[in-house]
């Protein structure tokens, strides 16, 4: 047990690290008064949507909560609130801090870039480190509460099903936060930008906008807190599931340190996430993005090592043979490669994005060249790019696949997964950076701060859209591999009880691409994060109208506003937003959750119960099979249109204000609810389909009642 | 053997009819001498366009043709070089024919709107019996050489391996007439409408636009002859691959006449589709799409008579049992109900089509209404409706492969997918009706034909973005169906002769998602589509760039043009597209032709032969489950966006000239590479991934050398 110990102890350290960093990023000066006062807005817009958000959520995850209580029993019940609880509270603090670094950044950036920089940083780290620590924390702490004083077995069924549980509270959690946010962050930001840029011509973040506030609140209620959540979610479905796999397929002595070999990946790797943070400072160039990359390169160079004493000091001699149930054996040093090929897929995933998303590259420069002749020739390119942007990133993966299996089969591709979220730490940190540099810029620009300072918050929020691109693409392509143990956990489960429920065939029969339910199911499942997107998109759209109805409102109703004599009502906007995103994340966050269980009922009737596993199972398949695609598509070329704008903004192909320009901000507007709202949203949804499925089945089978 | 002959008489009266029509048309007056100058530059430019096409087809074709001699002996390379020729020949006559009632439609639309609606529709009824008319020949002539004169079984393993390299045939020919067509037609529409509509402020159709010729040459060689032979492919391919599926699992006295049964369907059903072209005629209220309605209606109604008949002729008691190797068995009037399945899902594809991009329903409204706000409303509505049209088309086509099946098996869903396809004639003459009242409008303007003309032909151009629509979606949900038998016929012969390759493992094994290999090569399948749009959204990007420097360029060195004292040279127009459409057109036809080779390989060394075989396989259906989307989201979206221009064109939103035009032209360009070159030519790459596939393994055991 004291294995499981030292992961809780390492999950300690990242709470710590996260309070003692808050302290300092709340020591910095906020401001002048007209900055504190602008901050102090966007603040209590951001509490009010969390509040209104978790209302929502509570409600629908009560409802699930007894559902599971009724069909799974007590633990199950308290597992899934522990998810949902620490998501939300994952959120919820990574946001607060978020609100109150973005003044302190403006004001740090008066000083200098490194100034600005390091509060921003600090900020993004703060989350960076909650989540994974909170994450880290809910497993160990359920899994050693299950096996220490409730005395269960590791690979009791109880135990499994709990912490299927315990993932589908947080994806619950997740799938709401990155919707929810997701709507409001392009609603408020589209709205925004429709009235105040181009029709009203007065420039972004101007507080004559009465939708300013709500733009910025976008940026924290979306990229912070939504993200947050959704990385927790993956961290806690990944290892959990690497968890349950173990569980299901290995026995005996080597069963406990094994299982407790994740949380220890992942608790070292912490470690050198908190090293790696310190080592964001920019060198002689000035690049921030370089700063950045510095910090991510210690934690994964530092990873390497980190990994090889967790596994000896779990497992001792590595050169021990790991025998599973399947029939497959391997040396435990092979764990140890399946996790560095989970590092080296990390690794080229942010490199294939950063060149897809870079100003630097051919993709963006070749957006921004297609601007010259217009609107249409930019759209035409961005999504030429946002095709063409999925095929690194998926030979990636699959060449991920084929090293690990060949090294410990399944649970080699279970380990790759799980160290690829050891490193969430450090992502997370790059990718809250973003809304707070954001945010920085808007109080600059709202509190009329020098040009310099608003130079200074540019410079420092451009890198912000690659390293957003780079976290979701992290973060789909660990649910490409995950996807595969997720469905594997799916086959297992019904290889030990289906019998139970049953399912006499051979399951390689059942799930064979020769059944024909089972190609019906992988069209199901393919068709999954295409109407999913289109409601996200439709949603952002519509709420994003009744933004430019409400502005324009203001705008007829208090001719003050324009002229600066009023100050606009900036609440009632947020309301509004609010509002539309809460109702407007209902329905689409359903779909995934319904899917596999209507599927099961429905080809269940027409062509028998086996036929509906069948296609249940395929649809977990079809999913991601369509999922990874869409979602990649959807963040790297949404990167690449916005950072288009970015480099036409510098001064290339004519600048600010040329004709070129206003094509990359159409082009801009588009990558907005794709890279924002229903791209990123496809990576929990992909896991929530496959945790119900899994959940479907414990239920079927009457198992994990306590 | 009579069977095969009543479908080649059927065969043959679709030529009949196709020569007696075409006289019609041809007998039509001209019009005037300026009229007849335009149109002879249309001519000359679609006659160089499809010279030189064929010319670098006949290249790779060769190269593939010793390749076939080699691996797998004469009669194959005899059938490819038939199905090859034959798709050549389809779409050259339906070409020809376009590019002369084109100005033909044009002067009958002086007289009236029945008028131009009889030439053009006629055209397009010569250009559609002519597809089904050579396709049902190919087959039929084949089949009867071999099994006739040439005295084989026709379960004869040579007859099975020519019948799928007459598939092969059509399918290389199809892929790159698809592409290039379509590369050819948008990068001249692109780039006449950039340099014309954007730069020049001319109307278009302008005869000053040094790329209007180019742009009515691209009308025809991408939407008729380009579809023609798409469509014939699909029709080869998919009655082709049903007669081998029979021939895999029935046997003895059944064999024969069921194997005759698709090709009489195919050729009673031409037969209904020339009654159903004497129907199209306005009626009162002078709808164009409801007299192509009627049209369409008649042939489908006719159909199902015309079935039963035809399954009755051939199997004599429909009530006898057939049994296939399978094990499975099913009274054989069950084959007539699956057929009336596939007329279902025809039907209800053409509903769903027409609903998505019709001006009368929320899809194209929405698109339109969003256009108020913006280019980048305008885009990223018309992105969520192309997302969201695939939901309906795909849950038709899994009921159409669930009744199918439980009405008897594959055999049952390879019948629905025949009966799909023996309305092809209706089908592609509703298609190739487009192009000719397109190019009528064009005509019309240059020829300065009365406003009056010009309104006519628009109203007949209209209806052509929504049955172009409908046509793409017909060819990729048939696809749907086929891909499931082309699988199946994958794993047959896997079956059949996997021992002889070194196979021994249990396919359902090698073949479940159970097998992470097969989950790589469903991935890689995906991949396909994906990167295949890219190129091709990039290719036109290309090109139409390259049109807009050769455009400004003779602007610029003959200020006559813009002033009209001085004809621009569109044959270098013409000339510059064809090259640069011919040379964007090879890579992305090869990379469909390569990735089940290079899959097969690579993964086979990597993982063993059987792995290597497993991916291959699942990369057939990951190129389906993926392609589908990709395929349809992008002709039904792209339908859609120009839908929505029209729709404001109609007075809508502020009608021509306001902002909302602005911005739905823009999503009009954008959707012009997405419906017309990426999205179409989805289809045939998926169907040439597969033959290829089978011809690998026939290949590799050696099969088909005669």
């Amino acid at each position: 047990m004291n294995l499981v110990f030292l992961a809780i102890a390492c999950g300690v350290i990242a709470l710590l690290y996260g309070i003692l960093t808050s302290q300092q990023v709340l020591r910095a000066s906020p401001g002048n008064a007209r900055m504190v006062e602008v901050a102090e807005a966007i603040q209590e817009g951001a509490s009010a949507y969390l509040r209104r958000q978790y209302t929502a959520i509570t409600v629908v995850g009560v409802a699930v909560a007894v559902l599971v209580y009724l069909f799974l029993g007590g633990l199950s019940a308290a597992g899934f609130a522990v998810g949902a609880i620490l998501s939300g509270v994952a959120g919820f603090i990574g946001m607060n801090i978020s609100v109150r670094a973005n003044v302190r950044t403006a004001e740090a950036a008066r000083i200098g870039l490194q100034n600005g920089l390091t509060v921003a940083f600090r900020a993004g780290a703060v989350t960076g480190m909650l989540v994974a620590g909170l994450a880290l924390l809910a497993i160990a702490v359920l899994f050693y509460v299950l096996t220490g004083p409730m005395g269960m077995a590791p690979n009791d069924r109880q135990v499994v099903t709990a912490l299927t549980a315990l993932a589908l509270g947080a994806s619950l959690v997740s799938i709401f936060a990155r919707l929810g946010g997701g709507i409001f962050t392009k609603a408020a930001d589209v709205g925004a930008d429709l009235v105040g840029k181009v029709e009203a011509g007065i420039p972004e973040d101007d507080p004559r906008n009465p939708a300013v506030i709500a733009d910025n609140v976008g940026d924290n209620v979306g990229d912070c807190a939504g993200m947050a959540a959704d990385l927790f979610e993956t961290y806690v479905v990944t290892v959990g599931i690497t968890m349950v796999m173990i569980a299901l397929l290995v026995s005996g002595a080597q069963l406990l340190p094994l299982m407790s070999l994740p949380l220890l990946i992942g608790g070292v790797c912490i470690i050198t996430s908190i090293i790696g943070t310190y080592m964001v400072r920019l060198g002689k160039k000035e690049s921030i993005m370089g700063a950045l990359y510095k910090g991510f390169w210690t934690t994964t160079a530092l990873a390497v090592p980190a990994i090889w004493f967790a596994a000896t000091y779990a497992l001792g001699d590595l050169n021990q043979t790991i025998a599973t149930t399947g029939g497959l054996s391997f040396p435990a040093i092979n764990l140890v490669w399946a996790s560095f090929v989970g590092l080296a897929v990390t690794a080229l995933i942010v490199w294939i994005t950063e060149y897809y998303t870079g100003t630097n590259y051919r993709p963006v420069k070749s957006i921004a060249k297609a601007s010259q002749t217009g609107h249409g020739t930019n759209v035409i390119q961005g999504l030429a790019i946002s095709l063409e942007s999925t095929a690194l990133p998926t030979i990636v993966i699959i060449a991920g696949v084929i090293t690990s299996f060949q090294l410990a089969g399944l649970l080699g591709v279970a380990f790759a997964a799980s160290a690829m979220l050891a490193l969430a730490g450090m992502v997370v940190a790059l990718d809250a950076y973003g809304p707070v540099t954001d945010n920085a810029g808007g109080i600059a620009e709202m509190s009329g701060l020098e040009d310099e300072v608003r130079h200074r918050t540019d410079a420092l929020d451009a890198v912000g859209n690659t390293t957003k691109a780079v976290t979701k693409g992290y973060a789909i392509g660990s649910a490409g591999l995950a996807a595969l143990v997720l469905f594997s956990a799916f086959t297992e489960d019904l290889r030990v009880f289906g019998s139970e429920i049953g399912v006499t065939s051979d399951l390689n029969t059942m799930f064979s691409l020769t059944n024909p339910y089972v190609i019906v199911g992988l069209l199901l499942g393919a068709l999954l994060p295409y109407l999913f997107g289109a409601m996200a998109m439709t949603a952002v759209g519509r709420a994003g109208g009744a933004v430019v109805e409400e502005v324009r409102g203001q705008f007829r109703d208090n001719p003050g506003i324009m002229d600066g004599s009023v100050r606009p009502n900036y609440a009632r906007t947020v309301d509004l937003v609010t509002k539309a995103a809460i109702k407007e994340m209902i329905i689409p966050s359903l779909l995934p959750v319904l899917a596999p269980i209507v599927v099961y009922f429905v080809i269940g009737a027409v062509a028998g119960q086996e036929n509906g596993l069948a296609a249940t199972g395929a649809l977990l398949l079809g999913v991601i099979v369509s999922g990874l695609f869409v979602a990649i598509s959807m963040t790297s070329g949404g990167g690449a249109w916005d950072n288009a704008k970015k480099y036409i903004e510098d001064g290339n192909f004519g600048g600010k204000g040329s004709e070129a320009h206003k094509a990359a901000v159409t082009g801009d507007t588009v990558g907005d609810p794709y890279k924002d709202t229903a791209g990123p949203a496809v990576n929990p949804m992909i896991k929530i389909t496959n945790i119900v499925a899994l959940l479907l089945l414990a239920a079927l089978a009457g198992h994990g009642a306590a």
